[in-house]
């Protein structure tokens, strides 16, 4: 598999706005060594930035608590508002796996730089999703539920002290959620119907939580054009549920209720590994590999 | 796309048997600065080893100088066997753009590299295909007809005087090739039958010779299991015909000869977006682009 030993980190912060902020949370993870930053996404109605920046544990510690130190002097949570639930200026930060086996790595470096942000910074720090140590906490809704606003009262009951830090938020940069996952694919299938309904249908029959593919998460929503609707998709596990097994699930529902689709789309940055299902079967391809990828050869 | 200013070179060596010189010329390319050493392949019986290299121009020169030094020093055609035709130690050396808009860079250094090597060490040059200055040097095979044991009598012929360097081969080096070429794709398609005149047929039908498709070279052989053959494949440029189009149409010419297919597979390495035509029909995907696939992003 391709990219062994990187992880991938993807802080969201609460600063979508001031872009001269923005711009120096980006250089704080930019000048450091041994990491890249390939993405910077801002958004103003939620008020937040998300960053993408892959390295090595080690080098991502060192850029992310260098994020910290920025984010913690200009960011004042007191005096910011948004459309985004969010309980701190760095509010969460997700390490991933660019080879699932390196999930142990992951984990590590999310317990370490927990730590590490709390005493530097004072700020209490939840581990969550495959980092948490408390079952209530794998989940990320559970901790930002109630938002910063909710979060001194929250905090006084012993189920919500923290994994680290002190037992009430930072006056300003509130808490930090913590945690490594597995990689997401963000992928959208699109409908050539006006009817919100259908979108919504297909996104239940595939969808884990409806009895559909163990590793999808869907539901129906609205485009931009008017005559389109579509099935969103998070795909959490693309090596238990395949890209390709998603697509031809909504098409065999879409056929199943008269509807065409339109095409589909790959939402942001995606492994190569999560494309080859659906090269592999289109070509009847056997024994490939991400190793024969020459892009993947020259990212190791 | 992905891969932007990247070259990667494929130098063709004549020995493939005696692994300390092997390791020397390897070690030669993988110690020059700049430049990743992909792929070592050593053919005993061809007598000849391919690298597999990749970096931007300037370091490729320096690195691929450093192979021709050791080369020189270590390799006497005078006393070469092998079943390859070759008229030097260093035989060939394609270079090939990872994005297709940098072939003009290639020109170049395949010219440069040309005109150094020559100086250097005094050996004849031709360049070929893209970095061809005749038309008839655009094909190698004319240049390396007659190999190394015709190359005097050749070269006498004003019309074979090489585009750098002296008139006469080298004594133990003979010449070298330099061209400029488009990445190459290995594509073998198997049958699920042992009759080779079936992978002939196809491989006639779809090979542009034949007047089957564009980019397309193909011949049908037999494989090492004996109730199956293959259409062997050079799709040289991929994106004129796509790998989904050859494997489309190997498929319905054995669908009329009534015999199935028993899986496909592509040899060494392969560009991101050679596999994407692939990836966006099986999943109706638009709008995608390899800068969207994280390797290709930390390949950059």
């Amino acid at each position: 598999m391709c990219g062994v030993g990187l992880i991938e980190a993807v802080p969201n912060v609460s600063e979508g706005r001031r872009p001269e902020v923005i711009e120096t949370l980006a250089a704080a993870l930019a000048g450091s060594p041994g990491v890249d930053l390939l993405d910077t996404s801002s958004d103003a109605a939620h008020n937040r930035t998300v960053f993408t920046l892959v390295g090595a544990g080690a080098a991502l510690r060192t850029a992310l608590l260098a994020l910290y130190a920025v984010a913690v002097d200009r960011i004042d949570l007191r005096i910011h508002a948004g459309e985004h639930p969010r309980i701190g200026a760095v509010d969460v930060v997700p390490l991933v796996p660019l080879d699932p086996a390196d999930m142990p790595v992951c984990i590590s470096v999310a317990t370490e730089l927990g730590a590490a942000v709390a005493e530097r910074f004072d700020i209490p720090v939840y581990l969550y999703e495959d980092a948490a140590r408390v079952p209530d906490r794998r989940r990320l809704e559970t901790i930002r539920r109630g938002g910063f606003e909710g979060l001194t009262t929250k905090m006084r009951a012993e189920s919500w002290h923290p994994d680290f830090g002190p037992l009430r938020p930072h006056p300003s940069a509130g808490a930090s959620a913590i945690g490594a996952r597995r990689m997401l694919v963000a992928y959208n299938v699109n409908l050539q119907t006006d009817d919100l309904d259908i979108a919504r249908r297909i996104a239940r029959s595939v969808r884990a939580s409806d009895g559909g593919l163990a590793a999808v998460k869907a539901i129906g929503v609205r485009t931009s054009q008017p005559d389109v609707v579509q099935v969103s998709i998070n795909l959490v596990d693309f090596e238990r549920t395949s890209l390709h097994r998603v697509f031809e699930s909504v098409q065999r529902e879409a056929d199943r209720l008269g509807v065409s689709i339109r095409d589909s789309e790959i939402v942001g940055l995606v492994p190569a590994a999560a494309l080859m299902s659906a090269t592999t079967r289109q070509l009847q391809l056997t024994g490939f590999t991400t190793d024969q990828i020459l892009e993947c050869r020259l990212a190791r």
